[in-house]
């Protein structure tokens, strides 16, 4: 299933200042991904913005995806929201649009309990009928899945993948190994935080989440095929040349980042939803020299 | 002004499972604290379950509540929204229901930087001209101001408390006569997280957010004036009595506690929004004898 093994590219979601999405804009940006040959296309993740978007403008943005792709490439939707009703709502509007797959992260203000997170997930799957990635990303939901809640969760009908942070590359090996052990064969164990993406897909993950993809994703296809192909030294050598672009994600998170590239490549004028502001003159212009020397642009 | 001095009281706001609002059951929890005589109310905190109610549902609330109340106490409404432009018309919306004062919290999914937290207070205080307290909740928000961005924020038009967790016994002292340095004279400097606000209040704070005063104001009502009054030994007399209950808010968090309260005192039997579940039946029984116990029933 293409939609859980490989390069899964993310990319932003064009929107006025109102949040009202660009449709058009968007089927660009997914067109080139489409014809880039990635193996899935990860849309409304946390890069596309979902959590600032409303119902309405987020099955505008899923309808226009999944037209562009025509069948050509299966698409990822982010589906989260503060309320299980509201994530059951996306998850029926994401099914109904043709996305092959939600991807759930438990989103918080209150802070949530493993319980509620289980029953959380249980309602989606059970009353949508989406097959569903748990979108496990504790920097911006400040909820953490423990391997055991995860095994938990793999039982569930429909609940088919994880996308986990990746570990550092001393734990990444046996961490997944764990993971491996406790769901079921075919379960996808995805990775995201692009910079230690090359060394999860080296040690055997199902697929990188990649933000970067969502914009240029020719390098991060060449370093998942040498992954999956069993060539670590090319998988790393290609990645080497993008660590100054993983530094500035880092730095600055890589959406404030892949917003500044789409403006100075020509893709998108959007800016993303305030309060998130845009890099300064100063910062865009580190990020397009460096996105000149690692041969992105 | 009695909106940022003394005991402000946070009710929960009872709503269906469809996030509808009970807007008689709200008006009874509202009827009760002003009887009771608090400074003022803290209406669509989080307790208040602000964050999963909708534009409309929060109107709704604020002009039942300040219905009710007709004058007597004044009303302080959560205005927190992910989106700039979202905050910005719930501002506008507090402001044309009668509220005294909006509750701004820096909701965050994308982790924000101190220069967007900053544009997004200044945007909403100028756009909207109500008075905003600035509300601090790192455990909802994931932001964590400083004390030099408080200072920044208290020099904005408009900007006029802040609302901070009550730091523990040994700082709080210190910490308070910093930030008091720090602020325009008439900056109110108030306190959350209920456990601590005895001691914060003795130290010379100027108003106790409660979650606990919502429900039952009365002995919190008696701390606050004792400390109010320079009775130290008093208001921590009166504190010591509600220390089971502290414990029970810091095991299950305060709002699932006074949930579990509002139906046992017969006065709600909403549930909290979806994910978040009621508290089972073995807890609530615990809840219920401590409330006993501590003479609240």
């Amino acid at each position: 299933m293409a939609l859980f093994a490989g390069l899964a590219a993310y990319p932003i979601t064009p929107a006025d200042a109102d949040g009202v999405v660009d449709a058009s804009a968007l089927r660009g940006l997914v067109r080139r991904l489409v014809d880039a040959g990635v193996d899935s296309i990860g849309l409304l993740g946390s890069t596309g913005t979902y959590a600032y978007l409303t119902r309405a403008e987020r099955l505008r943005a899923i309808e226009a995806a999944v037209g562009e792709t025509a069948g050509r490439t299966p698409v990822m939707a982010g589906i989260g929201a503060l309320r299980t009703d509201a994530a059951v709502a996306l998850a029926r509007d994401a099914k109904a649009a043709g996305a092959g797959a939600g991807l759930l992260a438990p989103v918080s203000y209150t802070p949530l309990t493993d319980e509620e997170v289980f029953a959380h997930y249980q309602t989606v799957a059970g009353e949508s009928g989406l097959p569903i990635c748990v979108y496990n990303n504790p920097s911006t939901t400040h909820f953490t899945f423990s391997p055991s809640l995860i095994q938990r969760l793999a039982a569930i009908p429909g609940i088919v993948a994880v996308k986990n942070p990746a570990p550092a590359k001393a734990d990444v090996a046996a961490r997944l190994a764990d993971l491996r052990a406790r769901v079921p064969t075919g379960f996808s164990l995805g990775y995201s935080v692009d910079a230690a993406c090359a060394e999860a897909m080296v040690a055997g993950g199902d697929v990188w989440h990649s933000v970067l993809a969502g914009l240029c994703p020719e390098l991060p296809l060449d370093i998942c095929r040498a992954a999956l192909a069993g060539n670590a030294a090319l998988a790393r050598r290609v990645n080497g040349r993008l660590q100054p672009i993983w530094d500035l994600f880092t730095r600055h998170g890589g959406l404030r980042v892949v917003y500044a590239a789409a403006t100075f490549m020509g893709l998108s004028s959007a800016r993303p939803p305030r309060p998130i502001l845009p890099l300064d003159p100063v910062e865009t212009s580190k990020v397009e020299e460096a996105f000149k020397a690692a041969g992105l642009i």
